[in-house]
């Protein structure tokens, strides 16, 4: 860190000024969304919010989660990029799932065709910012806009906080650091379609013991498949039918149905019940989806 | 849905003026409160905050509990009417423990002398509102104040949200759809008095393991039971004598007491301890309080 | 309580001019936090937040944790130091862990170089305030600054959020009641230092299983330990060697490793796993850092 936190600052307005002259992007709004694996009891979110409202006092924080699976990368890109999606634009997204902090794993900002996401460059952020369309992305390396002092395992606190608080203020994203284009991408599998048979696998078991498959409710259409019809799925080493319903209440309380979920993909669940615990199966697992035997 | 978005909303505006021309009552804040089933760590609840936002983005969005009991109605109902006396006049609260969505269950907007509800028909809202003297209640029909597409499993977002925040932006309240009478109240059962012997039920156990009945205060002293009285309790298949104190601290850590709590409820507590663990109750269970034998 | 509530405030309103010609402190902001051990299921916490927004409409409300285990005056008062110290100047917490909640224990406001606290006399509030400097303690006693209804069974809406909400609002410190000198110190250990062996204990266990030590950094440093360095740590009753890291990814997955966490304290960590599972301990138990046997 050259020069001091004070000195850095007047040097980077003028930077400041210069970058968003040849700016046209999406503007950062004062809503800032934070994501991460912290869980709830110890003093971690707080910090986060504390630094964002230091820099950056008129901001507006929403969680959306904090209670992401420790270390699950995939878990916390499939709920960020549901819930991204539902925000106004400009909003700046944190997300914190980072088992690599410390080690030479990259900060990122990635600007979007919507909003912009702050995080690791390890894949975390690149399934919400994908679905928008990504327009660039840099990697965060500019200290004066960092906490002085970054300690080697809380970067949320001391690197993503202070980068989303100064974008939210105006700061172009050009200023954080060089472009990139060598950001890491993940690679969720996308179903298989054959005939009238998909082979997909479990992307998310909710709160509520829905089972959540990577299978589209378009892609069950273009495969044949129709609303009230009766489907054969193996999941893991279970096979059944079960009846494609419109809503939970189609099947009595404690029975099983199919239906597309309100994230538009394919999901097993029990009527007033958990699929989950009656399957007992976990994300990750495949699932085949084919016609009814007539 | 007839027409787009766009084109009903020009109409809307003055149905709009119309509406409020002729309305007397409170007028939504932009406070708007959430209850739900929804659990931690899913999406669903950022979705809801997102969508609130995006149609007025100056609301003020405040948690009740996203950790009542999956499908559990009565809880649901007993945590918003306990928290929703003590916010301003004006505020919006949306509710959603809602195992029938997607079925023809309606959704309603209730208003109150206080307060405006927003969630499903199934009796939730109606603890609440009915405390705070219910003036009228609306069927929510109208496509225009959803969201465009709405799921059929997840109404919080695409239904719920979108009128509250409408209702915050000043939409009247008539312009959601037409009242109703027939809205579904819940039975909540009443203690039975008989002269100095009270015969309520368990309404909840909170988190500290404090057993709260449904037996207010006001009953006790009026069945003649005095602060320090020692009482003779009998739950579910137990019976005990415990004295009627004023705060957990008149007893020793660990011992049991009852007291009137801040609800005005009679509760049944163990001092830095958690009655429900010691006596192995549940919601629901029989409470009989009659006077100790001398 | 003498006077009606509204009475009390003509005459408070002139109190508050008085009081706050002769201030000379830090202003109290807009933004509160809150501390306590309530969870999340119960209405209790939003109780809390519609008092504030009642009182002070236009205060911003952070949540600090509402997981602290119950009645655990230790665990909140970690938690609280640790956030409150990147809050902005003026910031006002709110800290609930109140076993005594009821008896003659003192409710207190206090006031340090940089921000106000507010909750019960029972050394909560004292680890945050005493690292900032605390300039003066004042015992929360006027009624009309208070709900016009206490119970005796929660303060925190009661009495701590109407004091926090009228802080915020303007009204001077000394309006709150008398200043006290004989508030309660909490006694935390501090590490035992000899030659190069430091004895201490664990602080907090979090909720990725690090194990908090309270041995600073700089202590190590005094002590004549260096980054890189093996160290021979004994805990409860086992020993065993540990690198001294500097970032979780220094050691392979799964491998345990010491290092100077976020907040200075040595911690003892599993990189993408639990210490605490794995070495089966908890706050309060001892730890010993020595040389390792070269």
């Amino acid at each position: 860190m050259k020069g001091s936190y004070e000195d850095g600052r007047t040097s980077l307005d003028e930077e400041r000024k210069l970058a968003s002259e040849g700016d046209d992007g999406v503007l950062g709004s004062l809503l800032i969304t934070l994501l991460s694996d912290f869980g709830l009891k110890d003093p971690y979110i707080a910090e986060v919010k504390a630094v964002i409202l230091t820099i950056c006092p008129e901001a507006r924080i929403v969680d959306i989660s904090h209670s992401i699976e420790k270390f699950n990368i995939r878990m916390g890109a499939f709920v960020l990029a549901s819930a991204a999606r539902y925000f106004p634009e400009g909003t700046i997204h944190i997300a914190v799932v980072d088992p690599g902090v410390g080690t030479p794993r990259r900060a990122v900002l990635v600007e979007t065709k919507h909003a912009f996401y702050v995080g690791p460059d390890n894949g975390l952020l690149m399934l919400a910012a994908h679905r928008e369309e990504i327009k660039r992305v840099y990697s965060i390396t500019d200290p004066r806009l960092m906490l002085p002092r970054v300690s080697s395992t809380f970067h949320g606190r001391d690197v993503f906080a202070p980068a989303a608080a100064h974008l939210a203020n105006g700061t172009p994203p050009s200023c954080f650091g060089s472009e990139i284009n060598d950001y890491v991408m993940p690679h969720f599998a996308a179903p298989l379609l054959k005939a009238s048979r998909i082979a997909g696998e479990i992307l998310h078991i909710d709160d509520f013991g829905n089972i959540i498959t990577n299978i589209m409710g378009a892609e069950l259409e273009r495969a044949g498949f129709r609303i009230k019809e009766l489907l054969f799925i193996r999941l893991r080493n279970k096979s059944f039918h079960l009846n494609l319903c419109e809503a939970y209440g189609d099947v009595a309380p404690k029975a099983a149905l199919a239906l597309i979920g309100s994230h538009d993909f394919l999901e097993i669940s029990v009527n007033q019940g958990s699929a989950a615990k009656m399957l007992n199966v976990k994300a990750g697992d495949n699932v085949v989806v084919s016609a009814a035997k007539g």
